[in-house]
């Protein structure tokens, strides 16, 4: 009962995670889509339940890029939010000011459409406050980069990313995609379930992404890794960890016992990473005596999140954009889970047991 | 399995609702809580657990009267919001910018201050959003009323209430506070699960109240009644309906089958608000005899949300507003429902059946 932990709520055709130690979607495995297929690809086989063909994915990144553009309304609404502000809280206001200016027809009929523009716009969100805010200027929303992974790393950063930038991206996107019903995703179907607006199942999916114990958890991973200065010294404090029974972010995971099979992905691009002039390859060496020693001596495997937090690292994103990265990416699932819900959907409401006080006589204020 | 109906997803302290014919909130009775008490009673009661003394009443009372005034980042965003947006989304997205000004500590120590003063600043979300967009003026937030219902009522009409209006207000916040694990509350507290803001709770439970399943069913009941000119025309579509075995909004209940026990409040105060020199008392008899036919006839009591359309109506309040204001009322469960979850956490995050595709082979672009 406690967190509906083994409680099957429901029938889902999107992922398959923790069957072995796999994990597809639609039937597909994550290390194809994430290594041979733009993240474009995986978002419409997650919508749509079917890869596309080179025109129907033609049509989709077309409208992708053009959703670069943001309207006027949403530019303002993004300058009025402080600098200060969570990156987190404003993805989660831009995309709800966005569905006060595109919203969604009653009757779901162009839902597709919706959030389709809603993926392409997700980036600009982000870039655009914070050139606005960080760097003190309105930032051009026009890019070369055709792909998604390519127009987040150009327009960061304002210069023209490597290759190998670009696939770790790429996989990184789509390895964050979908996970069944995790807590962002599930809530986000309860938002579904009750027919409200797709923007609205994303704001869900937002605000409960937000929360540490679901995203964040590569932010920490890379910040451990981070105080260390070599590997004795690192293998040093996870000794004294182990001692006093801590628990290490970026290792374990509820559903994978024996392996995360996003973590060999990341760990073979954090590897290509390390080679970029500005990457320190110690801090690749650090994390791999790391995992090593966690697996040998507690058996516990890392997760995508302990690689994944050197990746962003490796490519200069700053630490609090992880987590709206991941919004980018697991948009796409959320969405589809919000399409499955509607097309054979009951309001999702349980019960709880009550624990609270015997009915009792009101007492006046004048009483009290 | 489906929709969770039946499955226990938690222990919860707050509200005991489907208990023979009982609505209690904390133990006390809605019918004395929403015809002895202002609503800020009922929310610091929720929140906290025991109606307030006279001082505590007053500190509570203070700070929601502060923040009727919003934040210059706020009203930015409330007036870069189109007029022609949804109001339910002018909500969320005011909520959400408002997070941004105002962000939660970390450790949540502020959590009661800080929902404190979101339920000061609901009223005004909407009532600047309404005139700058609807009456094209900047309003004034000062009002000589004390409490929330008066606030509204007198801001969003610009006039001094009468003493039935405020009353009814009162008791309609009231008798919408809370409501065990519906929809929007469950939503709410997964996002609480993973350790999120107060904020981002809040706008998981605005963004799935908007659903009509949820929210929005008072609006359904008055349009309904609204296009009768006599109760015989009223019953004999009511006739017609039967025959299609149609289904009549406001009636029945997942949870009551018997009666409602927030219905007879509202009846009571309709039959008040009828007597306005403003009201169309025809509009309280077609709804009385369509009301003792469906009884009659089909066994199913009237709901909360079929006399509350009609209280609203005769306050000559607009009918996308009474969602809008269902928020400012359900916040406060929300809000209880969340500290709850903090304080005796686990992740929500449930199982589904998988009914997708078997692995399949990926096959490249070029070959699709």
């Amino acid at each position: 009962m406690s967190g509906l932990a083994g409680v099957t709520a429901g029938q889902s055709s999107i992922c398959t995670c923790g069957l072995g130690n796999g994990l597809n979607y639609r039937g597909y495995d994550i290390a194809d889509l994430a290594l041979k297929a733009d993240f474009e690809e995986v978002a419409y086989l997650l919508l749509v339940g079917e890869l596309p063909n080179k025109k129907e994915l033609k049509l989709f990144q077309d409208k992708i890029i053009e959703a670069r553009q943001l309207p006027a309304a949403v530019k303002e609404v993004l300058r009025a939010i402080p600098a200060s502000a969570h990156p987190m809280d404003v993805m989660k206001t831009a995309t709800s000011a966005y569905g006060c200016v595109f919203p969604e027809a009653e009757d779901f009929s162009d839902q597709m459409d919706k959030i389709t523009k809603l993926l392409g716009a997700f980036p600009s969100f982000l870039v655009y406050w914070h050139h606005w805010h960080v760097n003190g200027k309105e930032i051009d929303l026009i890019s070369e980069e055709q792909t998604m992974a390519g127009f987040i790393v150009e327009r960061l950063k304002e210069k023209k990313p490597f290759d190998v930038e670009v696939k770790a991206m790429n996989a990184m996107l789509t390895l964050y995609a979908e996970h069944e019903f995790n807590a962002s995703t599930f809530a986000n179907r309860i938002t579904a379930s009750t027919l409200s607006d797709i923007y609205s199942c994303m704001t869900t999916g937002i605000g409960t992404l937000k929360g540490h114990l679901h995203g964040g958890a590569n932010e920490v991973a890379i910040k451990f890794v981070l105080q260390f200065d070599n590997v004795e010294h690192a293998l040093a404090e996870v000794d004294k960890l182990f001692a006093k029974k801590e628990k290490i972010m970026g290792f374990g995971h509820r559903v994978y016992r024996e392996l995360d099979p996003r973590s060999p992905i990341g760990f073979e691009l954090a590897k290509e990473l390390k080679e970029l002039e500005t990457s320190d390859p110690k801090l690749f060496d650090i994390a791999k005596a790391i995992r090593d020693k966690v697996k040998a001596e507690k058996g516990l495997p890392d997760n995508i999140d302990f690689f994944g937090g050197l990746i962003y690292h490796y490519m200069q994103i700053e630490r609090l954009y992880y987590t709206p990265l991941f919004i980018m990416s697991r948009a796409a699932g959320w969405a589809a889970h919000a399409f499955e819900q509607r097309a054979n959907n009951r309001i999702i409401r349980p019960s709880s047991e009550y624990t609270g006080p015997e009915p009792r006589a009101f007492v006046a204020l004048a009483d009290r």
